[in-house]
């Protein structure tokens, strides 16, 4: 008999009260019953994006809002800047290169924050560059990227910004009015405390009109379509068939968000990503993005002649707890402890003291209690 | 935000396999559908009391259970012993008060197990007592009893013994047949991992010859009637409507435990017992049941000068945890913290270390860590 736990960078843990949202009988979408729903998803949405513009919401997990943003927003030849951290940061070139679009990868060293100033000097070095897609929080590598300064200097340079906001957002403190960023997107089995099915886009007025000029196919994922069908009518509404189960756990989720009110969300993950880091810390264990780690999940270096992939699996198979291993190039050499979503003190007590026993199964002896002792600080110090 | 976590001796946590049964619409239970599911639950509970003979299911919680054993089996006017060891123990002596039942009350003191020897003077010393009434589990102390020996001395002295198992079964290892115990009941929400809502009575011949004598009055708990439907048919029935969607989740529940099986069960709750001792022994904390601790749940001595009440409204307004506190006498002096049902090795790292943070938030500084790390050491030692 073991309990299971999800305390990976997504799927997140899921609330009772969301669960339960799903066992009612599925209801229409073309009904006035089903319009309110969404209208106050829609309205949530905006709080939870701190935007008063639209914020369109697709059937699709995250990749595919990545690639609406390329296919919407870029024509066939267009040069864009492709500034990444990692893993899901590559994969806007990845796109881009399906979609014809020449896209300038510059990858910071991976563990590291995306350094404003090369993206300033590679702007400057193409001016024809009028676009540029970033990632607010790299979940391959734990980083967390400062958006409010990227967008800055992009818009300095005369382009837009896109950020690819899945796993940070809800995690990390993030304005998107107030900062002026131009197209953000996330996805629901983050942050949002959801299944996975849905994903969202936020567009300001610059980003409808590059939309405008992009010339790359798209229809199921048209910003026009879904942009038109969001304001035409009294309620907002959608182009194809919406995700209904899906849509009325995420109005239950962003209640519960909304509640505890953002400030507190962003609070609460800074507390239980330092509470993290002090536990990890404290067993002897190094940090693998100290420099500028994530609210959302700690990246932690693998303890010598250990596969990182054993400490995921003893994680898993011996106490029930998913967490998540490296990804790409850091397959093997680290492993990375979630605390996003609907995490509380509690999640992180268990994940460390299990961190201990694992860390005990796989030949290495770390004090035991000793990385809880660290948590327990800081939970008191931050009263969680 | 705050999760939600119940370690308390009842109720106890629910399998998510368990609560979606809930989930589907109610079905009808005079059909066949029901009827089999009905089967089925009662040959789970014949394996998990360890008995051949029938188990009778209520609509009740435990409280009527104990009335059904003193109104189907005494008579007004009759002699019987009642042998306590606590809150719970003491009453039996109530309700037979309340059926003109005279009780001989033998209470041992509170956080000891009944004195076997005592109870074998006792029934010497009143040969017209033809019916012991006792505890497994003493839910208000934490102390176990031995029932093995109980029943041979009541037997020896020529009478039948009815034992109080409603939170002890499950949790500690059982025979009912093998020790041949006579009346053992028990109630849903403890060891059987379903909510509270449903008891249950085993009855072998003895207690069946004694039932057919007794002339207190009884209908709704009538054992001549569940027995009936139990047994007149080819299959089995119940007299008046049952909690259908309660047997449903009882059904679901008993599959899992015996999919573990009871020996495992049992070990596993004596792991986790072995575990908390461990923890809260370190953090200098006193047993208030050294000598026959319960692997349902573990009492403790308060810190001095803190009332346990405080310690047990910590736990839940800060932690969203709830324990249990002290009852009867002990009110104010005892905590007690659940390890019964639903449990793992995560609940017990949890509990023991957001003790230490109680403590701390009470004024009482124990070293941070030092209680998961004792009960991190057993759990490597028990593969939990």
């Amino acid at each position: 008999m073991l309990k299971k736990y999800v305390m990976a960078p997504g799927p997140t843990p899921i609330p009772a009260e969301v669960l339960a949202e799903a066992s009612f009988p599925i209801i229409h979408h073309r009904t006035p019953q089903f319009q309110a729903i969404f209208k106050a998803a829609n309205e949530g949405l905006q709080l939870f994006f701190r935007t008063k513009n639209q914020v369109m919401t697709f059937a699709s997990v995250g990749t595919g809002a990545m690639e609406s943003a390329i296919s919407n927003l870029t024509s066939p030849g267009e040069k864009i800047l492709v500034a990444s951290s990692g893993h899901f940061g590559n994969r806007w070139a990845e796109i881009a290169k399906a979609y014809s679009v020449q896209a300038e990868l510059y990858e910071s060293e991976w563990g590291h924050a995306i350094d404003v100033e090369e993206v300033r000097k590679r702007l400057k070095a193409s001016p024809d560059v009028k676009i540029v897609f970033t990632t607010l929080n790299e979940t391959s590598t734990g980083v967390l990227n400062d958006i409010q300064a990227l967008t800055k200097i992009v818009h300095e340079a005369g382009a837009i910004i896109v950020v690819d906001a899945i796993s940070g957002l809800g995690a990390a403190p993030f304005e998107t009015d107030d900062w002026a960023v131009d197209v953000v997107l996330s996805g629901s089995q983050k942050g949002f405390m959801i299944p996975p099915g849905l994903a969202f886009v936020a567009i300001n007025q610059a980003g409808v009109e590059k939309n405008k000029a992009a010339k790359n196919p798209r229809f199921y994922f048209s910003y026009e379509k879904a942009l038109k069908k969001l304001t035409e009518e009294k309620m907002p509404d959608t182009p194809w068939t919406p995700a209904i189960s899906l849509v009325i756990q995420l109005k239950k989720a962003l209640e519960l968000i909304h509640q505890e009110g953002m400030e507190a969300v962003w609070k609460r993950h800074a507390a239980l990503a330092k509470a993290t880091r002090a536990g990890v810390e404290a067993l002897g264990l190094k940090l693998f993005a100290p420099t500028a780690p994530s609210p959302a999940l700690t990246s932690v270096i693998t303890v010598d002649g250990v596969d990182s992939g054993l400490i995921n699996k003893t994680f898993r198979d011996t106490y029930g707890i998913s967490i998540a291993g490296g990804q790409g190039k850091q397959k093997g050499k680290i492993f990375r402890l979630g605390h996003l979503g609907y995490a509380d003190g509690s999640d992180i007590i268990l994940e460390i003291a299990r961190l201990e026993m694992v860390l005990h199964k796989v030949g290495k002896k770390v004090a035991l209690g000793s990385g809880v002792k660290a948590v327990e600080e800081i939970l008191l110090a931050e009263n969680l």
